[in-house]
Order: structure tokens, then sequence, then C-alpha cells
């Protein structure tokens, strides 16, 4: 089979497009230059020939076009126009919002993460028209300005405006090819929850020749972490698993078909052994289907060279915790704060940080995924790796429970695409064989 | 009783020498003017006819005077001429290496820690001899240079030169006033023991999503820690007890007699609560005569604002133990190490940092602390308070030991001295008094 590839003209076209996009430094960290990019998304849409609404939300837009096919079916497109902030700057090869082209990739960014996927999305609707006419099916586009903060306003977004977003399928934001270059997607996420607790024990560090008699914030931040969970990962607190709705035949079956990636992963992050010395098929299921309890940073008293014979004052944990359905955030969230009172840790605070996501999983027999997985099968020629869910998180639980739809990632990236990272990019190779998996899928859809 | 006081020329004279300590920046941290100030102390010592030696030690020199009265007791003298790093140094009053003499008191960095307390025994010396002729005992002074970093190369130093230092008791490096300005002693130290404890998970932080399989370095480092001690401050460590003497009834009985300091600690650090529940005289037992594990800093991952979900791949944390008579720092380095293995945390690495020594008590009984006590009464006009011990640690244990004397602390500082702070000062009526008392101790030798 030879390589997929756009036409010459097309994907000249997507090159200036994504050259716009990138040049706004839409950092929504910062809120740099956010309205400004919502309406250069605005434009590429009205070029398109939608008429784009800018949906107020509180806080950065949401940039909405649709047009209606009645009877047909109806298709969300879910993206975002926020990027990460550019930060290492001295680390990128090319300035970060100026498109460069360079060994046969496009580097800026946002290339990637999510601006390639917009592009990449039009550009497969244009294809389709220039092939077969007008779409015979509904299109709605939600492209989002607050994806990198944790999407703080769309779940409201998402009900408010659940009568409009009506839909029979989701395009997620990003998808492509995983690490052993294999066409991949996914039908759900897990939920999350990041908190971060403090601890004070006196108004300033003391001498620790007091340690015998006064509390030590260090020790009290530790001891509490240490009481959340086992050394296997095995989530201590009381409560924390109540409502989890058990895995459905499917995802099992599932999980059970995905490549093993322990050895791949262990390789690339010089891990020596995995948590509780699992490894192979037992691990995926984990991964997959089991709600955890991360410590993403902690932080109390001395941390210079030497000693320093301190009794610190004040301590912090960042946690978060990765849900499965149907995990309240709000119910972990007491349930944490109760297992802090009830061992002894009611000094400690919980202070809820900005991401708290419900788990969404998609219905792995909709035909909507099978078009989706039949689109990737002929356009990359190979099997797709279909995940029932991400390990990671994200805002889907809205559309799949506010819509009722099923959700299936699509899209351009690959595992080096560093997003986030300084050199993001997206290897044109990809643009052209997402661009054309999408368009697989319009087809399909229209011959429905 | 009117207020001690030294004659106005006396005063002038000590004023001058110390202007002339504190203009030397003898930071041992940055090894500055070492050397230099090594020669000035010396160069005080032979104002006052001794003929002052400075012994290598393979660090900062020892500045060593002696002078011998055969058939005399002999007076050990310790004290050290490096100081602590002047930052912050925008929030000095004054710059920190010129005295400055302002609200009856003389600033600068060391003025109190520990070169106001040198030329106030060098002062003390002059005076007897104005008043009474040679000093009819001996006189043996030992002026490290390397406190402030943990008398590394003391005990070593103390050892090898045991025989020169032969002595009937010592004077330690500082005293004064406590917080309510009843003047102290005290005749004994904590050991100590500072190890860092490190974790490494994998090459680079990972993902959170991972956290279902993969280590978490931050929660690694945190279970160790607690895994430690509990809270109520008891160590959990197998073997940490191991050699320790029970206190001696005179130990029991001074620790007793102590005032109550709790209330006025709570309200000096903002502390709401000491631990356990302790207070009172509960409080003075453990403080003074029970060992100690402490947590001085904790790191891992993420402290920023906000949230970042990642799995940090390496972890520290700072420990200080504060040990009782006979503990030996080796074998609680040991038993930590064992006790680490055996609760799953053989991948946590233990690094010992500068602080190893070996706790000290003198005989409280010795005509040598009676001796200081009852200068200090006389002096101060009231019942001094006597500690068998101070909570804190120092580089005691080697003189107790090697030399077989009782250690008493007496000197010229106070609660306020803001020692090892911006705008360290010396009261100058606390250096008359502690001056003073030094000489009526000198006195009551000379008559034994």
């Amino acid at each position: 089979m030879s390589e997929a590839r756009l036409p010459d003209a097309t994907l000249r076209l997507a090159k200036e497009r994504l050259r716009r996009l990138v040049a706004q430094p839409s950092v929504a960290a910062d809120g740099r230059a956010i309205p400004e990019t919502a309406a250069a998304v605005a434009a590429l849409l009205a070029e398109e020939g939608f008429e784009p609404e800018l949906h107020a939300t509180g806080g950065a837009p949401v940039v909405f076009a649709q047009r209606l096919v009645p009877g047909a079916p109806t298709l969300l497109l879910y993206n975002h126009y926020d990027v990460q902030p550019e930060d290492p700057i001295d680390a990128w090869r090319s300035p970060p919002f100026e498109l460069d082209e360079r060994d046969g990739a496009w580097y800026g960014r946002g290339a990637a993460d999510d601006k390639g996927e917009i592009v990449s999305r039009l550009t497969a609707l244009r294809l389709f028209r220039e092939r077969h006419g007008e779409l015979p099916f509904g299109v709605t586009f939600v492209i989002e300005g607050e994806e990198e903060i944790g999407s703080p306003r769309l779940s409201a977004y998402v009900y408010e405006h659940a009568e409009r977003l009506r839909a029979d399928g989701c395009l997620w934001e990003f998808g492509g090819v995983d690490a052993a270059e294999r066409p991949f997607t996914y039908c759900g996420m897990k939920g999350i929850l990041t908190v971060e607790l403090r601890v004070r024990t006196a108004d300033r560090d003391l001498h620790s020749s007091l340690g015998a008699v006064a509390e030590d914030a260090g020790y009290r931040i530790a001891a509490a972490v240490a009481s959340l969970r086992d050394a296997e990962g095995r989530v201590t607190i009381e409560g924390f698993r109540d409502g989890i709705m058990p895995p459905s035949e499917d995802d099992l079956a599932f999980v059970d078909a995905l490549p093993d990636e322990d050895a791949e992963l262990a390789a690339t992050y010089g891990i020596d052994r995995w948590l509780g010395g699992r490894a192979g098929s037992a691990w995926k299921r984990e991964l997959y289907l089991e709600p955890t309890l991360n410590v993403n940073g902690i932080h109390a008293g001395y941390g210079g060279p030497g000693a320093k014979t301190i009794l610190p004052a004040t301590a912090v944990a960042k946690l978060d915790m990765r849900l499965v359905p149907d995990q309240d955030p709000e119910a972990v969230r007491g349930a944490l704060e109760r297992h802090l009172g009830r061992h002894g840790f009611g000094d400690v605070e919980v202070v809820p940080l900005e991401h708290a996501e419900r788990a969404a999983r998609s219905d792995l027999r909709d035909p909507f995924v099978r078009d989706a997985v039949a689109a990737l099968r002929e356009v990359y020629g190979q099997e797709p790796v279909v995940h029932p869910t991400s390990p990671g998180s994200g805002p889907m639980h809205p559309f799949v429970d506010a819509l009722g739809v099923p959700v299936v990632a699509l899209g351009c990236g690959y595992a080096g695409s560093r997003i986030h990272s300084p050199d993001e990019h997206v290897r044109i190779r990809d643009f052209h064989r997402g661009t054309l998996a999408t368009l697989r899928l319009f087809e399909r859809i229209a011959v429905r």
C-alpha cells in the first residue's frame, strides 16, 4: 500500500493556516492572546463556510460553529486553541511562536497540541467537499481556550448547551500513532481530582532541639501522605472506592488485547521495577482500569546542601487522584478529609486545585467507534490499537454524560511530538495520515 | 545590690578588641578570612602574655595557648573564632563586619557568637591579674575555627592532644541569661546525627497517569520518613535506643527543678499544641532527656502554584537525630539503614551529613560546677538555672570523655542576641555581668 498523502495545494494551505495559529501565543496559564486566537480560529471556520460564534464562558470564549443536516447524524468536533507555556524558551531550536518546517516536521508551540489538529480537521472537511460536494451530515465545532489549565468551565458549558451540542459521535482533540508507530484511538478517560495538603505547626521554623516536644511540619506531611495509600499503590482512604462501576466485559477484553508496553516504557524512563513487581498483562488492567493516588510534590523545610537543624513550620503536598467510572471527585474529596480527621491529621488542610473531572468511557460497540477504527485501519494499513480508556484524564465526561455520545480520539500526533515541551512538532507524514483518516471517517458517516 | 560593672578603661579595651575580631569575616562555610582571624585571636592572646600556637587540623587551625601552674588546677577554655554567614545582608541595620554600638549593645556578626565571649574571657583574665597578680592556676585555650560547620575535626583534635589538654574543668563557649533574664548554665549537650535520605525511581519525572503501575518518589520518601517515628515523636527504628544510659537521679532532679518554659515558647513561636499534648513538667523530661528524630526538610517534585500531574523521579529528606548518653551515632546510622531495608525501603539511600556527635553530661556534683553556679549567683544576685544538659547539640563529648572533666556554660549572651541572624549583638550589660561572673569563677578556683 502506498503511503497516504494529501494533495500538494491542500498541504500548502494547511501549513499556511497552522502558521497563522502558531503565531498567536495563546498561553492559557497567562491569559495571553486569548481573544486574538479565538478570532483567528473563527476566521478559519468562516473561510470554510461556517458562521462561527464566540460563546462567553466567564473565562476564555468557546469558538462554536455548527451546520446541521436535518435527519442526518451529527458529528461533534472537540478541540482547544490554547497552548502550554513556552518555557524554557532557550531550549527551543526555533522561536516557539513561529512555525518552522525542518526534517519533515512543523515545529512550534501548539503545532501538535492542539492547533495542528484544528487545521487537520478543517482540511479533511475541505477535501470531503472537493471530492463529494456538500456534507450530508451535521458538524458542530466546540473549540475551547482553557484546556491547558484544566478546562475549568467546559463541563458547565457542555451541560448548559447540551441541546445545541446534541450529536451522534464526538471526535476527541487528538490521536495518531503510539510509541511503536501503531495507529491508536481511545474511547474514554480517567477522571481526576487534584488537591494540595497544607500543614502549619508554628509561626516560624523552630530550632530542631525542640523536636522532642514540638510538632514538625515535615514529619506531619510525610505521615499524612503515607497514610493515604500503601506501597503497592492501593488507596487506603475509607470510601475512596464508593460508587466504582466495575469494568465491562468489553473494557476487560479490549485492555487485555492491548500490546504490552512495560518493557518499552521501562527502557524509555529508566525504570528498574514496576510498582509491586507488576509486569505485562497484570500491569495493563491496573494502568487502565484502577484508580490511583499520586504524590506530585511534597515540600517542607530545608533542601539545600548539607544540614540545617530546623523543625519546619509549614509543609505542603500536591496530590492527584486518577478516578474511574463512577467515582465522584467531590465525594472523594470528602472521603479524604474524613480520613485525615479520623487518623489524627485534623490539622492537615485539604485545598482543592483546578482539576476535578469524572471518568468517561464510551460504548465500544457503537457504530461511530467501529467507523473510526475502520477509517484508521484503511489509512494506516494495520490494525489500530483501541484503548477503552486513556490512563490519563481530560474533560471527556460531560460529552459522554450530557450528550450521551461515544467519543473517539483520532489525530496527527506521535509519541515524540514533545507536546508541553520545547521543540513541539507534528510530523508532516502524520498530518497527511491523520487528516486522511478523518476524511475516511467522514466518508463512512456520509454513507450510513 | 548595685548592678555589676567593669571599669571604664577595661570596657574600652574590650570594645576595641571586639572591633578587631568582628572586622574579620571568618565565615567557616565559605572558608573566608580563616588564617587572618586565627592570627588576630593569637595576637590578642599574645597581648595577654600567652605564647599562642596555631595547630594544624587539616581544616581551620586551632588557636592554642596554655600557661600551667604546677600542683594547681587547670581551667580549659573552649571557644571558636569562626562565624555564621552574614546572609541576608540587606536585613542588617549596620554592616555585619563593622562593630556598631547602639541602644546599649554591640552589633556585628560574631559579636555574641563567639568573638564577644573570647574577648570577655581575656578581659576577665586581665582583671584578675590587675586585682590579684599572676594567676595561681593553669589556663588552656582551645579556640577552633569550624564550630559553625559542625566542628568536624575537633573531636580528633581533642583526643589527639588529650595529654596537653588535661584540665580540671572546662568553660563552654557561651552562656548568659535565658528568655526570662535568669542566669543559666548547662553542663551537658545532646549528641546528634544528621543524614539525608535519597530515593530515585526513574531517570526523569513521569506523567502521573502511570501512577497505577510506576513508583512515585514523593510517596516513597513520605512513607520511608513516616516509618521512622510515630505521631508522638517516639522513634520506631529497631535498635535506636540501644546503649542508652538512663538519666541519673541528679539529672532528673535538676531537670524537674527547671522553670516551665512551655507557655513562653508557645507564645513566642505561635505554637497551639505541643507534641502529643505534652505540657509543663512532662514536657521537660522529654525535651532534655529523650532522643528524637526530626525532619529538617523533605522535597520531591512540583512545589509551584496550582497542579502539575507528575510522578517525581527523585526525592530527598534531611533528618537530624538528637542523641542522649550513650547512643553511638554510627550505631544509630546502622540501625536506620537496617530499619529501611527491613521495612521495604531498600531503595532509600542513607547519606551521612556533617554532624555526628555523641551526647555529653557532666557530673553535677563536681566542685567546678558548684563554683560556676556560685559565681553566677553572686554576680546576678539570683539563683541560676542549672540545665544538666542543653536540648541542643555540640562538640562537648570529647572534652568530657577524653579529658574526664566537667563542662559548664557561662558567658555574655541573652535570648535576643540574634545569633546566626542579621543584627547579631551582645548587650553591653550582659558583657559586664558575664565577664564579672567569669572573674568570680577564677577567684573561686584561685582559693581552692
